[in-house]
C-alpha cells in the first residue's frame, strides 16, 4: 500500500519521477483537451473520447493561499474539476495561518476533512509545518524558497517545443516512451502509448533575482543534463538552505553563476527571468530597480552576449516591463503563454498522482493492479 | 464549425437571436426545475425527468468580478452547475485587472485555462480589452455601459406574465414556436415543443438614472416592438457611445425621452427603475438625492401620470426606498422577485449557447448534427 | 408532501429526531469513507462501494458567512460535494446582510436561486429574519445564541467512543437500531442495518463562557439523559432567550450551574470548554482574562475537582492555551480532532435531510416510497 508523500520542491523527486510527472502531464493534456472543446466542435464519435482519471471523484482538495495567485489557482481549480473532485479555496480572508490557531491544529483539521492540501504560503517553514501535521499529502503551490509546479510547466513546454532546439545531428524522433496504463472510455482493447518528445541538453540562462523559480531550476535542470547560467546582482544569491540541496544533488557542477547578464546568456538556448519585485517587496522597489539595472532581457542583450540565435524566452508571469521588453515578451521567441497553459496540465498530473492515487513511483511500465475506479470508467 | 462570439450588449444580437435566447431560457427553466425539487417531492418516474444540456461538462467558467454582485454571481454559479461545469469566482481580492498585470496578459492566461469568461468590470473598456485578447468567449456580466443579461431576464419575466397585459382583442394563445432539439433522458422518441408566450407591444417606462440597465433597454425594446418612455434629470443622459448604437439599430424612433416622470409613465404597461446611487457613487449621494427628487415610483405618481391601470413594476435589485416605495415594491404590481429568479435561467441559456456550444444561430428549427454529448444523455 | 423546515437550534428538534440525525451521520460517514481513500488503497471490488445519497444532485447550497469559519465551511463544502451538489460560498466581502439590501430581499433572492441556506451570521435575529423570508430551508451554521451542528458532532463523537465510558454492568453491545433505507450501488437485495453505539448517561461538565456551544448543550443533553454541570463567572450567564427554551423543554432539571470550576468537574465523564475570547470580543480581552482566571482545564483541576478518572476532553476549536493546556489538549484524553472530523459527517446528515430530502421525520423504520433518485443509484 502506497504511502502519503508531500511535494515541497523538485529536489524531493528523482529524475525518473520527474520524467514520469512530465509524461503524465502530457497524457492528461491530450485526453482532456477534446472534452474542453465547444460542443459544436467535438468529435461526433464518443469512442474518440477517453475519460481523464477520476481519482479525485467525490474528494475535496483544499487550496490554502495566503497570497493571491491567478495562474496557480486557475491551474489547481480546473485540474481538480477534470479529475472529478472539488476544490475548496481558502484565501487570506478565510484563514490566517497561525493567527487564530496554530498551523499544527489547522493542518490536522483541514487534512481531516479533505484529501489534499495545495498551499501557497509566505515563509517556507509554514508549509513544512503544515506537511508535518497533515494526515493528507501537502503540495507546495509556491513558498519563499521553492516553486516546484512552475518548473514542471517550464519543462513540459520545452519538451513540447523540442523541435525548436533540434540540431542537425540529433535524432529528432526519439522519445521518452511512456506506456500509460489508463483505460479508454469505451474499451480496454489497446493501451495508448504516449510519448514525451525528447529534449537535447540545453543551455538555460536565468537573468534576475534569485527567488523560488530559480531555486527549483537549480536543483532540477543539471540533473536532467541541462547547463544553467545565472546572473544576479551579487547581493541577490540563493540562501544556504537552497545551496545545501543543490550540493546534495550534485547540481552545482552544472551551474555557472555571475553578475553579468551578457556573460550569462552566452550560448543560451533558453532565457528565463522573473519579476524583480514580488508581492510584499514593494517597499524595496526603488532599491531593486537600481540593483537590477542592465538586467532587462532584450534582443540586444542576448545578441551582444552571444545567445544561440534561436533562443527562446520563458517567464512565469505576471510580468512587468522592467525585466523584459515587449519585443521579446510578445515576439516569436516567447513561449510564455504555452508555458502558462501548461501550469494546468502539470498541476493535473501532480494532483492525480500525489492526491488521487498516492502513487508516484517512477516506473509506470509494469501493469498495476486495476482499481475499481478505472474499471468503472 | 461555429466561431467564438462575445456578448457585450444585446445590441450585438439580432432580434431572432434574442428570441432564441428567451425561448432557450424558458426551456432551461422547465427541464431544470424538477431536478431542484426536494427528493420527497420529485416525480417517482425517472422518465419524467429530462437532463439539462451538459455542454459545460468538465469545463470551467471564470467569473471575473471586480465588484460585488449577489444576483449575477448566484445566477452564474448555479447555471454552470446545472450545465455540468465548474464556476471559478475571482473577486477583487483575487485579481485586480491591470494592477499586477495588463488586462491583455490576464485575458490570455485566464482564457487559456478556462472555457469562458463572465466579467463584471468597472469601465466598459476593460471588458472590451478582455474580449480582444481572450481565446474563449467573454460575456458581459455588468459594465459601466451595458447589462445585457438583466434585460434578458426582464424580457423572460414579461413573456411569462404576458396574460397580465392581454387585451380583449389579442390572440392570447399565439406563441413563438421554439422547436427544441435537445433529447430526453430516456428516449428520443418525441421531441418536446416548448413555447414562449407571445407578448403584445407594450409601453415600458423607465424613471431614474441613465445607467447600464436602461442602456440595454434602449437598444433592445424598440426592435421588439415595444415603445420606451424615459424620464431622467437633464444632466443624466445616456453617453454618446450608447446613442450611437441606439441610432445604428434604428431604436431612436421608439423612444420618448424627457425630464418629467409623470409624463414618462403615460400609458405605461410596465414601469422600471433602478437605484440612483450605484456602487462607487456614494460620494455624490446628497447631490443625487436632490437631482432625483420626485422620481420615486409610487401609486400616486403612476395614477397622476396616466399609466395603464394594470401597470406592473420591474427593478433589477438591490433596491433602496428612494427610488420606489414599499407599497409598489412588495405589492401585487411587483414582478421583481420572479424577475430576479429569471436571472438564473437566462444566464443558463447564455452560458449554454455562448460558452458550451458556440452556437447562437437564430434558427434552431433545422435539426443540427447531434453531438456526442447529446447522444450520451 | 414534506414541508420545508429550518434548523435554528437543537431545541427545534425532538429527541427521536436528534437520534435519527446522529444515526444518519454515522451512516453517511461509513458509506462515504471508502470513496475518499487514495485510489491505490481502494477496495478492488466495486460492489463493496455504496453510493452516498445524491439528494443535492445539480442543486446549490448557499453558504452565507458573515464571519470566518474554517471548520464549519470545510464541513459544509465537503458535504455538499459528497451529496452531489454545489456549495456557493458568500463571505463578508461578497455580501453584507442589511447593508446594501434588506435581509428580507436577500433571503428571497438567494432562496429563489438555491436549494438551501447555511448561514453563519452575527446576531441571532439575523438568521431568524433570513428564515422568515427564505423560500428554502435555512440551517444555522453558528449565531450569537446557538450552534446546533457543533453539538451534533460532539454527540456523534461521544457515541463513537462510548466504550471509553463503559461501566462493568452496562450492556456494552446494545445499540440504537437504525434501519437505513438507502440502497446499495449494485443491488437492493439486503438493506444495511447501521447501528449507533449506545451511550450510557454521562456527566458532562462545561467550564468557561456561556456562549452558543453551551446553549445548544443546555437544550439537548438533559433530554438525552445526560447531566450537565456548568461553571461560568457570575456575570457570564446564558441570556433569557436561552433559558426560556431550556425551561420549555424541561432541561433545567438536569443542569447544575455554579462559579467554581472544581465543583463543576465533580464526577465528570466529559469536560468541555470553548475559547473565552470569540471573534469580535478582542477589545474585552484583558477583562475576560481576569474574569476567567482559574478556568483553564488541566489535569490538576480535574483531579482536585474529582472528575471520573477516565474523563475525556472536547473543544469545538479553534483553541487558545488560555482555556486548556497542551497536556490535556494534545494528550490521550482529548477527543478534539475526531470531534472536528465529525463536523463533516453531521453536517452531511443535516444537509441530506433538511436540504436534499425535506424529510426529518423521526421514524425511519417504515419503508418510504422510493424516490427516482434512489432507484437510479
Amino acid at each position: 500500500m502506497a504511502a502519503k508523500q508531500h511535494l515541497m520542491t523538485l529536489a524531493d523527486l528523482s529524475v525518473p519521477q520527474i520524467n514520469r510527472l512530465l509524461a503524465h502531464s502530457l497524457y492528461c493534456k491530450q485526453i482532456s483537451k477534446p472534452w474542453l472543446e465547444p460542443q459544436s466542435h467535438k468529435p461526433t464519435k464518443k469512442t474518440q473520447l477517453r475519460m481523464p482519471s477520476q481519482s479525485l471523484f467525490s474528494k475535496t482538495i483544499a487550496l490554502l493561499f495566503s497570497k493571491r495567485s491567478t495562474r496557480t489557482r486557475l491551474a489547481a481549480e480546473t485540474s481538480v474539476s477534470l479529475l472529478g473532485g472539488n476544490a475548496l479555496f481558502l484565501g487570506k480572508e478565510d484563514i490566517q495561518l497561525g493567527v487564530n490557531e496554530t498551523p499544527r491544529d489547522t493542518a490536522r483539521v483541514i487534512g481531516g476533512m479533505t484529501e489534499g492540501i495545495f498551499a501557497r504560503v509566505g515563509a517556507h517553514e509554514e508549509i513544512e509545518e503544515l506537511a508535518r501535521y497533515s494526515p493528507v499529502p501537502v503540495v507546495n503551490a509556491l513558498s519563499s524558497l521553492w516553486h516546484p509546479t512552475q518548473i514542471l510547466a517550464d519543462l513540459l513546454t520545452l519538451h513540447e517545443h523540442s523541435h525548436l532546439f533540434a540540431k542537425p545531428d540529433s535524432q529528432a524522433d526519439s522519445t521518452l516512451e511512456y506506456k500509460n496504463m489508463q483505460t479508454t472510455v469505451k474499451s480496454r482493447k489497446r493501451e495508448k502509448v504516449m510519448s514525451l518528445p525528447e529534449l537535447r541538453p540545453l543551455t538555460i540562462s536565468y537573468i534576475g533575482d534569485s527567488a523560488n523559480v530559480l531555486h527549483d531550476m537549480l536543483v532540477t535542470y543539471p540533473r536532467l543534463g541541462h547547463s544553467l547560467r545565472v546572473a544576479t546582482p551579487s547581493k541577490y544569491r540563493a540562501p544556504s538552505e537552497v545551496w545545501k540541496r543543490v550540493e546534495e544533488l550534485g547540481c552545482d557542477k552544472g551551474i555557472w553563476w555571475g553578475e553579468d547578464p551578457k556573460e550569462a546568456v552566452k550560448g543560451a538556448d533558453v532565457v528565463v527571468t522573473d519579476t524583480w519585485i514580488s508581492m510584499g517587496q514593494e517597499a524595496e522597489k526603488a532599491q531593486r530597480l537600481r540593483d537590477f539595472q542592465g538586467y532587462q532581457v532584450t534582443e540586444a542583450l542576448c545578441q551582444e552576449g552571444g545567445a544561440n540565435p534561436d533562443w527562446r524566452f520563458l517567464h512565469c508571469l505576471p510580468r512587468k516591463q522592467d525585466e523584459v521588453d515587449d519585443e521579446v515578451f510578445y515576439g516569436p521567441r516567447s513561449l510564455v503563454f504555452p508555458e502558462a497553459d501548461n501550469r494546468k496540465w502539470t498541476t493535473m498530473a501532480v494532483f492525480d498522482l500525489f492526491f488521487g492515487k498516492w502513487d508516484i513511483s517512477a516506473d509506470s511500465s509494469k501493469p498495476k493492479p486495476k482499481s475499481s475506479e478505472e474499471q468503472k470508467s
